[in-house]
């Protein structure tokens, strides 16, 4: 006889069941409730069916694998050293009595086991089937039970009022990435908002001065992967805090809440400013998993006489700096190590020179040459360079050469990783605060001007105040990003509470129009208190505690890299007459009006 | 000296506030964090500021009202005997050493008193004030107390799993109240559905047994008052549930979750089916809070020769039933009586005919020299009349007569409440499960076709399971509504499992279309678990629970009726260029467009 999900599904291998007692009924009779790993509550009873009747067993045996059934009869624990401890349902049998088909199951279009790896396509069309693995079943009830973690320590324990935000809002100034939804009144619309920033920094002037909310947010950018159009952040804000406060909150909050089975997290998390990130990691969220950081080498070579070196270090932010791969010479291909030069250079137009430390301790590259004995051992012990180890070399302006090499660090240990070398335990959690960004950055197009870094009501840092009115361009910001093994989880900041200060960010530095945002501005007049918050990216949270490939595997009902519901076939075409109350049309692209006409 | 809030808003009258200990500080030096009523977490001292130096008195006396300022000095007990147990914060007393006026206030458009009514429309522009005042800041902290405790009650109590469910979907067949949403898809649109039904049971087909989540839902209903464009529900859904399971859970989740200073709630919650609710009540949503039901007076007025009587009995749903207003005379105008008549002949197009029972025990009324005096007798009897009663009958087809009654069963309520008698008790919650409610309802467009009473997943009463193939006019379902103080808060059912039997309901019954909800049916089809559930209206819960007047005071950022947010100005006017990534255009009204070319 075939094992099966008792009173849910009719599978294979192994099953889990609850039991639920009949109401009014003698304790003995029972039926099994459904399936569920993992969930807290009512007592669950583990079993296996056995001794059933003839009817019974044949019912079970013609079943179509994952039907329903229900399976009435008695629970009993197993007869003494039957017990098997390694089944979860292993300390009890089940002796049934009567069985009843409630729903019978057609032929799948895929088996419904983890390792069975169908196309994604097909596994989001049938995202019902999917959601009965086991995988999905432990990575959702996982979040919940997270995020209510979260939810009692903020809310029981911190005294944290949840507050729900609008969502049909209007656009926020430079939000070219919100939805809109066309509103009755001709020509107006809403829009679906990034994050509740605005309405949570009215909530502090409106002093329910702690804020929280599991936060849906909305984001347009078309084709991404593994980006989704609507997201979720636990999004936090308090008065009278200081970048400090969010982050002691915030660490007690993640240890609160982390769950058991991934271990332990330690705090506080240690911290690093965006300059010391860029430095040593060539990157705003560093992996701090492993080592291989970016090393400054100007020093060394500055008198040396080689000519790209001295053009590089002529710039006024010109520096020489490296990586040092471990091994490199054993666990990477020269193939490999041409893709790592080609993409410096077609990602960041740098050029990388390769040194490589042979087993006789002597250096090969077409740097050795230029080098006298002194420089060549300098270097080695600048770089700690051991044998077999391959060092990558760049030139040039600062955060060129520290992006570059920050993207061939994190290239060279996937590389290093497949072939064999551990670098990254993949049950390590390595928190990192990175503080202290620039308030302000030179725009894309035109670089005399300035945007936020992060957003407007991004409050200056303390010691940079004053600057703000000299030399906005030096002014350090109150902002900090928390990154999770090299991921960007969480970033807030301090914000603006004096109406003038913002005033002055808006439209002196940021010439923006104000009016737009006066509502805000007004609002900090009235007694705004000092306030700051943070907002953690759930989805992203979640899917680096289970480990999973992407955020589509944390979120039930996700949509595919084009923004479409592949089950129920969304977005969809609707009637002109559907439109109306909208007072909108549809523009159709030229060949598409043709095609339509035909 | 005023009294004023702490480190928050300088104010009159009384205070608020909780202490933050510095880090690394000595215990006696603090600062006053916020204030806060009703909030748990931290310890929360109460103080009142005394004996301050000179010059933070002088600070504090001339900073405006509603400044935010930061005070550091020295708790310690009051001197024995000046404790004032009538203050929240008369246990303790503030050596106030030195004081900051971190953000000054400017002049208020209102005083944040709550007996202060402004126009509803400046309250909402100035929002963040609005939100200061004790009411809104009591209202919000409950509101977020009692979903917490609803969520540890599924959560942890129960079982439940906490699931997001997409809000950018597509149209649901009939949906016409959703609101769009334009994708980069030419012709493609989303839409914001009006509850996450689908999703809920595609989680039940996908084996996430016990589902819930407090979910923002939209309904584009134009202008509406005490509607929002945006509204948030506890939606729950379970597997293998029956009506008395859910209804259970329901009853322990309130009653779990009630606010204790509120009282406490009976259960379980009584019942009454449609059919008696709409003879007792007129209406699917009673308040049972008071008596005055309607009665059916058909078997005393059957033998008497009065023309309207026997013309409404000759129908085949004829029937003559009154209300009894208990001492109307006393507290009804003949204006009330005149009104009262009058709503009922333009609401519900019915003739009310009025009795009175005089003080000397005779009957006054049109109808009486119609009658004999044993008739008359048996109608005071039957009416149970008392002296200065006063009746309303109403002669016609049932369900025009029980709702035309219904409906001046709830006005006279209200003029003999305005009029000074207590009806009502206003700290009383009656909860009521109204049940048995038919499937399905003629078109009123088209009395031959059928249209769902509910929605169409809703399965048919277990009794009348056959009939569903018969005559489906005469199905009962398994639809059940929550109704509190004559207020609907909560629906659900038990759902269809059967692909079949939803196959034949959406094609055969209801004659739509099954394409556009395929992906559902063929859910169905892969071994669907039988389920059911049910949402609560979280807003309007909440709204009875604490009394207040409109779902706008228990929503922080509420839109107007007309759909507008007054404080951002939202829906607003965006650029041709914002519209053209989505392929629509605006087709102004005529004149509006007349007026733009000026």
């Amino acid at each position: 006889m075939r094992s099966f999900y008792l009173y849910i599904y009719i599978n294979f291998n192994f099953f889990y069941l609850r039991l639920q007692q009949f109401r009014h009924s003698d304790q003995h009779v029972w039926r099994a409730a459904f399936c569920s790993c993992g969930t807290e509550g009512d007592p669950v009873w583990m079993g296996s069916i056995s001794k059933a009747h003839s009817h019974v067993k044949e019912l079970l045996s013609n079943a179509p694998v994952e039907s329903v059934v229900r399976v009435t009869g008695t629970v009993s624990p197993r007869p003494l050293g039957q017990e098997n401890p390694k089944m979860p349902t292993g300390d009890i049998e089940v002796k049934a009595e009567t069985a009843e088909i409630l729903n019978s199951c057609k032929k799948l279009p895929f088996e419904i086991k983890d390792f069975i790896k169908k196309s994604e396509a097909l596994r989001m069309q049938y995202r019902y089937l999917d959601l009965r693995s086991s995988r999905l079943q432990s990575n959702l009830r996982l979040r919940s039970r997270v995020v209510m973690r979260m939810r009692e320590y903020l809310c029981n324990l911190h005294g944290f009022v949840d507050v729900e935000t609008p969502t049909l809002f209007k656009r926020t100034p430079g939000g070219a990435r919100e939805f809109l939804v066309p509103s009755r009144e001709a020509g107006k619309f809403y829009s679906l908002p990034q994050s509740p920033q605005q309405f949570k920094q009215l909530l502090m002037v409106g002093g329910l001065d702690r804020y929280f909310q599991v936060a849906r947010c909305y984001r347009d950018e078309g084709s991404r992967p593994d980006r989704q159009p609507e997201f979720t952040q636990i999004d936090i804000e308090m008065s009278f805090v200081d970048q400090a406060g969010i982050q002691r909150l915030i660490e007690g909050l993640l240890q609160y809440s982390w769950p058991e089975e991934r271990g332990s997290i330690m705090t506080p998390f240690p911290s690093m400013t965006y300059e010391e990130a860029l430095a040593e990691y060539g990157t705003d969220k560093p992996d701090t998993r492993f080592g291989m950081k970016i090393m400054d080498i100007s020093d060394v070579l500055r008198g040396s006489n080689i000519h790209f070196v001295q053009s590089a270090l002529s710039y006024p932010h010109g520096s020489i700096r490296a990586i040092c791969i471990p091994q490199g010479v054993r666990y990477l291909t020269n193939k490999d190590l041409e893709s790592l030069k080609e993409s410096a250079k077609s990602q960041f137009n740098q050029e990388i020179m390769e040194i490589i430390r042979r087993p006789d301790g002597s250096l090969k590259s077409l740097l050795t040459k230029f080098l006298g004995e002194k420089e060549r051992s300098e270097l080695i012990q600048a770089l700690n360079m051991q044998e077999d180890d391959v060092v990558l070399l760049a030139a040039g302006e600062h955060k060129q050469v520290c992006s570059a090499l920050g993207a061939l660090r994190l290239l060279s240990a996937d590389l290093l990783e497949a072939a064999g070398l551990a670098l990254r335990d993949p049950t390590a959690f390595h928190f990192l605060w990175v503080v202290d960004f620039p308030l302000f950055l030179p725009k894309a197009e035109n670089p005399t001007e300035l945007e936020s870094a992060h957003h407007p009501f991004t409050a200056p840092h303390p010691s940079d105040a004053s600057l703000l009115y000299s030399d906005p361009t030096k002014v350090r910001s109150q902002h900090y990003d928390l990154v999770l093994n090299g991921n960007e989880v969480g970033g807030g900041s301090i914000r603006i509470h004096s109406a003038e200060q913002q005033r002055f960010v808006l439209e002196k530095v940021l010439k923006e129009d104000s009016e737009v945002l006066s509502h805000l501005i007004e609002a900090l007049e009235f007694g705004a208190p000092p306030h700051g918050g943070i907002a953690l990216g759930l989805d992203r949270l979640i899917s680096l505690i289970v480990d999973a490939p992407s955020i589509r595997d944390v979120i039930a009902f996700p949509k595919s890299f084009r923004g479409r519901d592949l089950m129920g076939n969304a977005p969809d075409y609707v009637t002109s007459e559907e439109l109306e109350p909208y007072h909108i049309q549809v523009s159709w692209p030229l060949e598409e009006k043709e095609a339509k006409k035909n």
